[in-house]
């Protein structure tokens, strides 16, 4: 969690003269985020959010995501709204990086959420996918199945430093997920990463969903799987089905899975425990050891997909 | 600039608990100050900010900190008022770190401040040394003159890694400081950090001084300085008399500073340059190279320093 970029007052003066925004009161660079500068700006007429991309953004996708949001708010999705400057353009140039002044959502994010905010994550999640139909520009899924081997590859034997035989025990795991990744179940926009800390509540209410910067075309159903990782596992590595059982009643209130679906949901959630086990792997052993962002342990997520591939009905994801 | 510390939700809700400060609407960690980490919390009552001490500040500190700027703040003044838990304690204790609450204040810090923000700097600097004179607790200043010979002894020959004979010449600027250093000057509470950072303006209009974790009891002064160091020296290393003039103008508007302190003016600056030299030059040796927080080019202040040895009058600083 870092301000990579700072911004003085005379740079963000000249900056907010293209905006209608009202009066600065305050501004301070907030620790959220490990992908880009995020500061807090509040004026005399609301509080915003300036984000500035750093590298690991592309800055082609960045339309995709201002549309993803833009219309979700106009849809009344608690997400992040793009504001635009006088001119009407969202997207500008600060420091020599791209970027964007977003609508400020109340709320704090829960460490860890309860039944209760599992079934509102659900339901918002399912209305997300409702309401993304409607967003032209595509994104494929740059951190999809087709990634995965190449990850594996670039890894290699390295591997192995995190547990003994761990690459050949990745490899065997990846082809069973591989072999039988499902095809033809309902794509859309999916979030892609919507782990606790990226929603916001005021006591068990959800008041906003943010970070949509790994937003992309993909299985919808995927999305599920990412959520049933980063919400039911408890500290301990257990499978909580009780709120794993909310999260689904949650969705299922404001989108009806079919029987596909719902089969596929051990095979898409191992498989997203694979992307992110592989990703944490990967940063593991490239991440200099002081560096501004602890990496994440690659073995919690090992757990998870193990759990998954253990599984022998949807029952234990509490289906009926 | 960095968040140490991460407070989770649960832990935050029962930490509140204790106070009665509202209800939670937005809470984040924010990327202020080098030393302790700091949350800004918001509730439908108020703006605070939460701090917990990190390493580098000592426990047995916080209540001089505390009281100096419970007492400026009962005498009108613009900094943060820390605020009592319910049972009247101020200092708390959160993820085992001593801790407290304070009113947050409105503005913005200015890179380059202006003539016009040097003279509200000024005003505000002397009104504090005015005002503080109130305060009960006493603090030795742990960076005066006396830490000094200790400093360059702890860095020794390394001070050579930055600039040829280092070593050498800043030992003959100390000899010199430290002989010519004055005595019996009025003395009392100083921020002995006020730099432009700390300052919080909207427009020229001074709205807050703040991170008094360097207030201590030495030459009044001695803190005039260190603004004069870190508010009148533009980015090229040029000194801009117009500022010093309007920070000096501004302080005597309030408090007239005696002969014995002008003539001190000087020797005082000189020393504070010295000081910041030596601090950074110790940070500078110290630091891994891939840390939270990049330490500050030492050499700006060997250049201040110079400066200060070189000056023939005090007309140099705008005394008239």
């Amino acid at each position: 969690m870092a301000v990579y970029t700072v911004v003085d007052d005379l740079t963000l003066a000249a900056f907010l003269s293209a905006y209608d925004l009202g009066n600065v009161l305050s501004f301070a660079g907030i620790a959220e985020g490990v992908e880009n500068s995020n500061y807090l700006l509040r004026t005399d007429k609301a509080h915003y959010i300036l984000t500035l991309y750093e590298k690991r953004v592309e800055a082609e996708d960045l339309p995709f995501f201002m549309e993803v949001m833009t219309h979700l708010a106009s849809k009344g999705m608690s997400c992040p709204l793009p504001v635009a400057a006088r001119d009407g353009s969202i997207l500008q140039e600060l420091m020599g990086r791209p970027c964007a002044v977003f609508s400020f959502l109340d709320g704090t994010s829960s460490r860890y959420p309860n039944r209760e905010k599992c079934r509102a994550l659900g339901a918002s999640l399912a209305e997300m996918h409702l309401h993304a139909s409607g967003v032209t520009r595509r994104r494929p899924n740059a951190l999809g199945p087709q990634s995965w081997q190449p990850l594996i590859n670039s890894v290699g034997v390295r591997a192995d430093q995190i547990a003994p035989s761990m690459q050949a025990m990745t490899q065997t795991r990846l082809d069973s997920i591989l072999e039988a990744w499902p095809k033809d179940l309902p794509q859309g926009v999916i979030h892609a990463d919507l782990f606790p800390n990226n929603v916001l509540f005021m006591g068990d209410h959800l008041t906003g969903v943010i970070d949509f910067y790994f937003a992309c075309d993909d299985i919808l159903a995927y999305d599920i799987g990412i959520c049933l990782n980063s919400w039911c596992f408890e500290a301990d590595g257990s499978f909580n089905l009780t709120k794993s059982r909310s999260l689904i009643r949650g969705y299922q209130t404001i989108r009806q899975l079919s029987d596909a679906e719902v089969a596929a949901i051990p095979i898409l959630a191992a498989g997203s425990a694979m992307r992110f086990f592989l990703t944490r792997l990967y940063d593991w052993l490239h991440t200099p050891k002081n560096a501004l962002v602890s990496p994440k342990d690659p073995m919690e997520y090992w757990s998870i997909l193990r759990f998954h591939q253990s599984v022998s009905s949807v029952g234990a994801y509490g289906f009926d």
